[in-house]
């Protein structure tokens, strides 16, 4: 998506270790044109699935995910980092996050997950694939089927979006990395 | 407003402790229709205040206020729960969180607030009004100005609305909550 590119090559910086820093418009401070844009984009390339709920994991993929259920009609549920106190039965799912350095658990509330679940899963950035793992999991445990999956950025260079489309998942990545060697991003 | 009213009264649930559990269309569940109604609500309460930014605390506040500044047209700022490896001189505060009976710091980049900043804030819910605090200290920092304040939802028998309206601050609820006394949803 040529809107996006150019706003990674513009504003986009690099760290040593692989890391991409978009925060000046997609993971803290957030561009919500971009943001509306990059949804109807996803809405183009999941026209033909048959999906009746998008799910996501806080705190960045929310706001794609909200555009997208918004052009689509559908629910968006958000997978939680810290369980509620007021969350009753749950699912529950460990995801090791590249960028912390950490593990942490991922939850859903069985009230929002079940086996007629066809899902859409949108997130930021596909690394190494962990949050998706974590979801395939949930969606696992309960039967749901998982009929896309859409990131905004696709690091190459790790092998999530290889493990993911070797398992037949149907991955849509908007702007694809393929090397920030030496600090310099260079797009597919 | 009557939409997220009726959605409320069927579709939020009470528990003990003046807890209202509206997760099946707010805060783990969305209901991306009734968030973009929701922000058209806010964009019409706002159309006269000079805002540059719209503020909110992840994960919750994300959703509206993306909506929001889609509608405006001004970029939107998550403040974090957790400091990113990646983040540089930040702004820090602390906030308690009633639900979860426990401490926690709010961080925002110094990139993304200034004292030119006019901000408006947005959040799911108004209680103690703590999280707002936190978004004042943030604000107060750099010299950035609060010229608006908006919740979906506000709890009158919590002290957070009276607080900021006796400060001065420009304070919309979308739905207010008088009573959730032996669990029976009172809404204003």
């Amino acid at each position: 998506m040529e809107t996006l590119k150019q706003t990674i090559l513009s504003q986009g910086k690099c760290f040593p270790g692989g890391i991409l820093k978009v925060d000046g418009f997609i993971n803290h401070q957030m561009d919500p044109k971009l943001m509306m844009e990059m949804a109807e984009e996803f809405s183009t390339r999941f026209a033909t699935v048959k999906a009746n709920k998008i799910l996501t994991v806080e705190a960045s993929g929310i706001a794609p995910a909200i555009m997208l259920g918004y052009l689509l009609n559908l629910p968006v549920v958000f997978a939680k980092k810290k369980r509620p106190l007021t969350m009753g039965d749950m699912l529950q799912a460990e995801v090791f996050s590249f960028t912390k350095k950490q593990s942490y658990n991922i939850c859903i509330s069985k009230e929002f997950l079940g086996k007629n679940d066809k899902i859409i899963f949108i997130d930021d950035f596909l690394a190494y694939g962990n949050a998706a793992k974590g979801i395939i999991g949930l969606c696992e445990q309960v039967g749901a089927e998982i009929v896309g999956m859409g990131f905004l950025i696709e690091k190459s260079f790790q092998d999530g979006g290889s493990y993911l489309r070797d398992l037949g998942y149907n991955v849509h990545s908007l702007a694809i990395i393929d090397s920030l060697e030496n600090c310099e991003i260079k797009i597919r």
